[in-house]
């Protein structure tokens, strides 16, 4: 797909060069709004009202959806008054909030003043629910229907009101404004006769999310069932919005992302890798890296304190990396499992003894297996191999011994911590790799020191 | 949701004892097909079948299209060849071609035995196209219409057909079996005149992908134009079948886990968390544990390489903890953080030398904050706190000058390995936090005896 940008993105500079005005038309006409909106973050600045202006009103509004935010901030500050209320008034609702939510002050004020009332008060009922809420990401632009209606009657409506909804294909069927069923334009189409009421053919087992729903949630609801759009009710059941499949898949790739990105010791960040420069990645990765860093201190007091023993065998610190870092990946391992299950919801805080019981089977097969090859490598490789003669039969077990029962603790930790997370109303994600790791370090050099001190000396 | 099954469960587990069939029926006429699934799976293995039969024949394939493989072979069985026959030609036929993957060979031959002829090509025309190709995922129920026909014949024929089809909304216009075009039902209906051809109103800039796709690609696609549907096209552009947003959704989650587990050092495992065993769950961990574990014989090679250093200054050790966990944390933050954005198709190879720019300049920002830091920590808390007085302001300087380097190092490789891999075909989530820690901790140290030798010996 980039590579295609790329090529056209030099013919439409070369177009607008020789002013080829219908030619540029004609080419736009043949693409979608991604498209043109990925070609245009290719151009120069201020090639962009240009070739912006040369879209047929509709695509425009499409297009301008589809931008980053500071192109459309670009393109709002080179429109007429004219214009850019044209642009506005064509969008669907819910790219209208998010545009206000993106802008400074100035430009919100300009949209504001552009926006039709109907737009306007639509836009701030939006805006009035909490962020990554049901209502923040929810339309208000949906098909409803009336219980009494005719199939024919609700065709009519929705070739009357339907050029303006997000989707026409699930309608909401409300009385009194409370939402008392769904149908589908499909059970229309297909039934036989158009004289049926509307309340005869619907589901009445609506499935709905209220208004203050997390996004994550709404977007799983309707993966599970499979909907082109989920109905949003507020607290006393009246319908206000819905939230439609192309925003959820949205919300699921954010929150993803931001949950890899929790795991991994950053602060979450809302714009791109592209469009991050260096200080923003700093202030985002600095926190953790920093914390974490403080807190490797127990570690290096616990060396500390068996530094005697240590000066007196000190091939035992050759040994160190391989056993922290063997701890760290199998504690990433069980938590990383751990945080995605919960954040798909397939586990909850109820499954822990199951968890807990299959971690540690899983981490006595792990700890066997890894100590046994460890010994083995030991003998073969450093010993023989290597020639390192400082390294006894019972120095190569209490490594492998250590080996163990450090992936034994490490698991442990790993499976345990995110559950618990969950459970005090913390996000799992945070409780990842580098936090576990520095736990676990900890944990396994007393573990190795005491097996030491015990064996060696 | 899943307290809800939990309750329901109980009281169908009641009903059932007392043989309250139709009361069972009415309840089970409310329930989605995903949360009946969902409660199947909480029940005890004998009632299941009893319970599927109550179901009515459209929402027994639906439920049956949710439940987990065991489940689905555990209710074959226990069909007669009728009840399986209608399920089986009720199902679409992508969820049919998933089924026949899942099941053994001889449940395999028994499930084509009762589909019909059109079902059974159909199956077996998906089941020739590779794992993870838009082919293998794709259902051939699309709607077909031909330029030719009125919009009064289009809807005609999608009352006739569309039944069986996966999604009406958006439907396919051929010639020769070639795609030349998408309408959309919206389109129709807002059409005022159904005298209208389907050509003077198909969109002709159709964006399709081809069979071998990958499904990742399909679902990447599809979310970044916002389809219901995707159409799928063979290599001379006859249109095959279609990719709707549902399966799409599930794609993307699939995908993004697998990334995950791989970026942990797992292999991917197609089984949820609590449908595997300790056995599973060992041998998806264990292989890179392993090789990760034998390759920190470099790093116990080094610090042996400068044993009789470390016998003299003991204290050195005590800081390998840290600077070795600072440099793993930095590179799974710059790792990480491109793996998602080449998995996203935010980034492309062609961007390496910004971002290596980038990462540059945010290493010296973390490298400069966190060696201050560190030495603040070393002479506040270790000297003066702990009153460690073994470490000298020159070893702070050292160990200061190595965590510098070290993120710096961290960075750099976790940001190529990724791009490196993604270029030559590899799959770039291997190149993850635990492999990047092992050659970082090998780098980290080579620079800290390094140092430690020039200046303190």
């Amino acid at each position: 797909m980039a590579e295609r940008s790329v090529t056209l993105e030099k013919t439409l500079r070369a177009l607008l060069d020789d002013k080829k005005y219908q030619t540029l038309k004609d080419i736009l006409v043949t693409l979608e709004p991604a498209d043109i909106a990925a070609v245009f973050s290719e151009l120069d600045k201020e090639r962009v009202p240009l070739l912006f202006r040369l879209l047929p009103k509709e695509a425009a509004a499409e297009t301008f959806a589809e931008l980053e935010p500071e192109w459309q901030e670009l393109l709002i500050r080179g429109l007429s008054d004219k214009e850019l209320r044209e642009i506005i008034n064509e969008l669907y609702v819910d790219d209208a909030a998010d545009l206000i939510e993106e802008m400074p002050a100035n430009v919100v004020k300009r949209i504001l003043s552009q926006a039709d009332p109907q737009m306007r008060r639509e836009i701030n009922e939006i805006l009035r629910f909490p962020e990554d809420s049901a209502g923040s990401i929810m339309t208000t632009e949906y098909v409803s229907l009336r219980p009494s209606m005719t199939i024919a009657e609700a065709i009519q409506r929705i070739r009357a009101t339907g050029v303006d909804k997000e989707t026409i294909y699930t309608c909401y069927v409300t009385q009194e404004r409370k939402l008392i069923g769904t149908v589908s334009v499909k059970d229309m189409l297909l039934q036989a006769d158009d004289q049926t009421p509307v309340s005869a053919i619907m589901d009445e087992n609506v499935i709905s999310v209220n208004t203050l729903t997390d996004q994550e949630t709404v977007a799983q609801t309707l993966s599970k069932y499979n909907f082109i759009a989920l109905p949003v009710v507020d607290q006393d059941g009246r319908m206000v919005g819905i939230v439609t499949f192309d925003d959820a898949i949205d919300v699921l790739v954010e929150e993803t992302t931001e949950d890899i990105e929790k795991m991994a010791g950053m602060l979450p960040s809302e714009k791109t890798y592209l469009r991050s420069n260096a200080w923003d990645l700093f202030l985002h990765r600095i926190p953790w890296l920093a914390l974490l860093m403080v807190s490797a201190t127990f570690t290096g007091m616990i060396i500390t304190g068996f530094e005697s023993a240590l000066a007196a065998q000190v091939v035992l610190t050759a040994f160190i990396p391989m056993l922290m870092d063997t701890g760290g990946n199998s504690g990433s391992q069980a938590s990383v499992t751990i945080i995605r299950a919960l954040s798909l919801g397939e586990l909850e805080f109820s499954d822990a003894p199951k968890v807990v019981w299959k971690e540690i089977q899983t981490a006595v097969l792990c700890g066997i297996a890894l100590a046994g090859l460890c010994f083995v490598k030991i003998m073969l490789v450093d010993r023989m191999l290597l020639g390192n003669t400082d390294i006894s039969t019972l120095t190569a077990f209490v490594v492998c011994f250590t080996m163990a029962v450090t992936v034994l603790i490490a698991k442990l930790v790993g499976c345990t911590l995110p559950m618990a997370a969950k459970r005090i109303g913390f996000d799992p994600a945070v409780m990842a790799s580098p936090f576990i790791t520095t736990i676990v370090d900890a944990l396994s050099l007393l573990v190795y020191f005491g097996i030491a001190s015990a064996l060696l000396f």
